[in-house]
């Protein structure tokens, strides 16, 4: 699969993936913050969103008068969404050099409609790679949790409706196995994290790895452009 | 390719295809008429559009301020609100029996996101058969007339924007192209007509097809519904 390599030289792409409560949007700003601390120029965007379109997009699939929405319908509403995110928001800073973290990505359609939803996997990933003009991260970090731990949280963040508890622990279930089966066809790509750990603990590893990675990619890149900034 | 005739014995579902200005919905509407005249059940649908979800999405595609859309997010927004028209107000009709006729359908996909905006062909094909869960039109009619004719039209309707018109020429003649090869490609479908004829002979000959094709397709059951009507 082609990875755009040719137009992100400069850049690195970063994505956090997990259950709901998994705790991956504050480690996204976390390693925000700490890179942007260290002279880098980070871009911390969310899909679905970022675009006006994609804003409007997710408008809708967050509509709650809209419950009937059916789980195809969902798939294309997000792939939408995304297709216009990564043509005018993540490829462009990309391709200016810059890091982008994304709280979430197309690893959540392949966990939530895939294997939450059961449409066929085969053809999500490849509507996923036709949405983002084949574009991989180039580093994913999986927070994993438990069901239960998933529903404590959002318990306390009163984001749970006790009707559909159980439907939505099973349905919960089958997105963590769907996260975990992804950590392991995708090894070199995905780091999974338990995301039961301190925060400061995850902010840590995640970092330390992201460091890792980008000099892996770009040595000399992102050691000029660190020590161009601290001057 | 199943056809979903299982779901769909009783019912009959036909589509009009057509560049802007063939005069297609006029001949929908036509048609619905002169069959609900004779005593048929007839719902008159259009696509993008029904259910509040797809609404709420053709609002978001006929939206001039988002005029930095993509082909690919036009292409997923439009499977999305034709995934959910299949599933809430399609298959329900067809399965109570009723004649759908749907103004626009997935040719048009074909038609202008893969023959106009140049988007991979049989990925739409695959993406359109996902989206409307193998449902397919047991007929089809193009109302074909030329780009120049198309501009008349929608000049006199006041539709056309001068500065885009050249850019627009060049797109609808690929647009018409892609329908007629997809009339060639699905003949026993697809009937082509001469979009230029006067809208009462194309009435004519739009209803003698219909009736002689629910009659080979349900020889039964249209006629007795009809005499059980027309009692």
């Amino acid at each position: 699969m082609e990875t755009h390599s040719n137009l992100t030289t400069c850049g690195f792409f970063i994505t956090f993936e997990g259950i709901d409560g998994s705790g991956k949007s504050v480690q996204a700003q976390r390693l925000s913050d700490r890179l942007s601390q260290s002279g880098f120029e980070v871009s911390l965007i969310r899909d679905p969103g970022g675009p006006p379109i994609s804003e409007s997009i997710r408008s809708l699939l967050l509509d709650r008068t809209l419950h009937a929405m059916t789980p195809l319908t969902e798939l294309f509403l997000y792939e939408a969404a995304r297709s216009q995110l990564v043509f005018e928001t993540i490829l462009p800073r990309l391709r200016s050099g810059l890091i982008v973290i994304c709280d979430r990505f197309f690893d959540s359609t392949s966990a939530y409609q895939g294997y939450g939803r059961s449409l066929p996997l085969d053809k999500i990933l490849m509507i996923n790679e036709m949405a983002c003009r084949s574009l991989r991260p180039h580093r994913t970090y999986i927070l994993d949790i438990s069901t239960d731990e998933s529903r404590r949280r959002r318990r306390s963040a009163g984001l749970i409706d006790d009707r559909m508890e159980n439907q939505e622990d099973r349905f919960y279930r089958k997105v963590r196995d769907g996260y975990l089966n992804l950590g392991k066809q995708n090894p070199n790509r995905i780091m999974v994290l338990d995301g039961t750990k301190s925060i400061s603990f995850l902010e840590q590893e995640i970092l330390k790895d992201t460091l890792r990675c980008m000099d892996r990619l770009h040595p000399n890149h992102f050691i000029q452009k660190k020590t161009g900034r601290e001057q």
